[in-house]
């Protein structure tokens, strides 16, 4: 027999009922002899590069996971998302569930998908005297986004695929997004749904001018880089949680991180009924029928 | 005091139920001394061009208002839509919901708007030796729609507005709605929602070629006229319901039509309500939140 | 005979050419006696609301002509949009063309249109203690934009007409435009095209979480108001050119204004000729064909 | 020293240019010892499936290339596009191009793309009487579309992709399309761009009621299985070339084919150039800059 799975819980601490939750949860796992609990960690700063777990069932909304992805750094622990009001992509069991579904866990009955993540840096300017200094490599799940601020004016973005020329984008910014992130801003943004296990980056810009430009899907493996062609300051916003200036000149680039987030999937997970459910397509076709026609 | 009004049912009498709703209708215009019942005929081709009646409920869904609308030609009767299955843009009211309305219609406590339409005519190719026979003249609540049938092709059409040359589409096709048929075809092919009073059309191609062909709105007095210049035929379809055939140079001639359909609003009626309802805006935010944003 | 017709010239000064072509018009305007010269200012801030002329030719981009309507507050002058550059469509004209058209401009032989302004003001929310000094009113020719700065964050605005509750907008933001905005950042977020002289409006979300949140189009005499529901401050972008904050319950209440820019429109004026340059839809339709149908 | 290429010269010979181009550049292989003129075969129905040469010239647009590859079956020999109109995305090369490059053909410095192409196969209903004649397998390289024809109504199309229920379209009809069928129709219904060498398919709507129905990027490993819940008939068009009726019950079940397209990218080929070509991208920004914005 394998020796008992460890089981950590993480979490929002900041939402009362997920300390109420978790205390359930742990009452539940200690109350197996197929099962050991690992730590419980509710607070939203702490290093989670060494957690000591097998799986971690994090607590919280998509942007938790986000977040609590972020913090374990290069030693991802696989993730059961555990969502306590509207399922999300990340977080499709609600505490109810896990707890029905602790039997498949113990049994190690999941299996694992490798969520590919964005490695990034920013090059500051040619002869930057502080480029030192603001250069910045950071992890996304979901995205990149460069659009402008603190004011508003039109971006003009320039974007290289292995070194390559693709296209100038002008407008208000542009979405790099992993498959993963295809369901978020760049959904939003009228690009495509690509499915969680794709290895491929979609390239969308934000209300771009050229009404001719539009989502670019390409290959994992490659080297992507924006540059901010604009005379003046915008910003990279990462995930949607982390946000640093790129001064014109300044380059973002990004590729595929070596380390991937692993999420754990019990039998049963289905993507395309996630969707559905978020979308608004499993309604029957008489329900969301457009008007008279 | 005005003589009691006089209501006449009119509806699609292949559904079963109508029937049922149509007698329990009557029998409560007939128990009030303030309503008149008129004329009940709920075939599908009587000529309705001279009922007798101040008002006619239409029982079906958004199609048979328009049918019946149809039918009514040059003289027609202000409408109340009742549906009941789901309700539509221009069946508003369930069969209980009209029968408590009762009170509001013998007061004449209702305003009609008087929803634009369209009176087409084709104009077959110069030098057509049967073109004598094939002249049309139409009539349209919601749009007209050329489309390449029964092989498929891409069409090449010609927009003039007032005699103006605006735009050579190239794509699947085109559609030039009313603002009542904005949020039917249109709406799926990417163009705006106009208000149903509103004096105007809207013209957006289908799948076009050129990426930067945008759906255009322009004024309801003018002239549109559209022309197949493909080498092989399209076809017209009227409010999705009449088809005829388009030949290489053959021309849609449109402009609104000097009769509109007059729509009874009574006491509440919202546009915004049922856009809303009918497109899923009114589900609280956290109910339609898309995935990990 | 009438007096003859007095031609103001401004401008963008900051751009080298301005001077001399305002100085090869001016020179062409004095050598005849059907036209008298008037004020020449190309400064940037000088106050315009008492400018003494009968037509103001602003050589510039689209955006002189904005910022130049802007300056001339209440008592606007009609006027003649010159491009040093690329035509807009504001500026459709280049300085050779005027020279040319002088003889029309002195006969009078031509049309102003009266472009639809807007009118708001930001009504700070119930109860703020700087309420006051906030209040901010403002006017725009093209669009006011609501969007998230300096963080980024998601933006929930609702939106009323008329005092009615329409939408909950969740998403980067909305654009409310006029005709004349509808073809500048509206049509980028994918708007409408609305003729130059229609008198509506249209509402715009930008990046809209619910998928089925369209661009919407009302009529110009009613009263919109677009309220921050977002626990986070956002920004207010007037016609690209002012910037101020808009804070959690503030409110803009936007309408048409009292007073239109006129543009004044030479023979052969035509929109859709404009358009079609700008959105490259004049190519032959062999030039831009999309690949392989 | 290897044996000399052998180079086909394929084509659309109704083109009547088709036969003096076909003619040069077979004049100019001849008179090279490092190359061997192949078969000429400017018909447009000859069986390729056996056809004796190491690379095909293709002279004609996109379509050419793709009925060319459909007459080559199982054995196809890889392809040089060679257009003399407009550049294509399979056709990059002119009549000059071309032989100017002579020398890198026959040193044989150039890479074989390997495009993805489609095999499906018709299911009639079950219990069709007629099952087993209208049984039908397809080949193509840009896409399968579904569509309503002759007459025009409403399509409902169920999607399963490796068994599972994925959605159920409502609207217009729908596409799959292959990487290369990505910039065609697909890229007109608002589709993403996927590079050609993509191991992927993606779905798309067209005109979808369920305004949240967008496209659908997945793997080209799955079996992808469009049915008609339709009461009617509907079409089934592959890459535009060839159509037959998908009725009620009907399904398109759809793989990757076996073999794939091979194409002959001669140095310098550069799939984001021709992009930028074809959809006017590589104009400078202040080219195709919008209105006053």
């Amino acid at each position: 027999n394998p020796p008992p799975l460890v089981v950590a819980i993480l979490g929002n601490g900041s939402k009362p009922q997920v300390h109420d939750h978790a205390q359930r949860i742990a009452q539940a796992i200690q109350a197996r002899p197929d099962l050991r609990l690992g730590p419980i960690d509710l607070s939203d700063s702490t290093d989670l590069s060494d957690l000591k777990a097998d799986v971690a069932l994090v607590l919280g909304g998509d942007g938790t996971v986000l977040h609590t992805s972020r913090r374990m750094a290069g030693h991802p622990v696989p993730v059961v998302g555990v969502n306590m009001g509207r399922l999300g992509f990340l977080t499709e069991s609600t505490p109810e569930d896990l707890i029905n579904r602790l039997d498949d866990l113990a049994a190690r009955r999941f299996r694992i998908d490798h969520l590919m993540t964005i490695r990034g840096e920013l090059i500051p300017f040619a002869g930057d005297p502080k480029g030192f200094e603001r250069s910045e490599v950071f992890r996304g799940l979901n995205d990149v986004v460069i659009r402008a601020a603190p004011e508003f004016h039109i971006l003009e973005i320039g974007l290289r695929i292995d070194g390559e020329r693709v296209i100038t984008y002008r407008g208000d910014g542009v979405i790099l997004a992993t498959p993963v992130g295809s369901t978020a801003h760049n959904l939003s943004a009228g690009g495509p749904i690509l499915p969680q296990d794709a290895q491929m980056f979609v390239v969308n810009p934000i209300c771009p001018f050229t009404l001719s430009q539009r989502p670019l899907v390409d290959a994992a493996h490659k080297t992507y880089e924006l540059e901010n062609l604009t005379d003046r300051a915008a910003v990279a916003v990462v995930d949607g949680q982390r946000q640093f200036p790129l001064l014109k000149g300044d380059r973002l680039r990004v590729r595929r991180d070596a380390s991937s987030l692993p999420m754990v999937r019990l039998p049963g997970h289905s993507f395309y009924r996630t969707l559905r459910d978020k979308l608004g397509w499993g309604l029957s076709p008489l329900e969301n029928l457009p008007p008279h026609r």
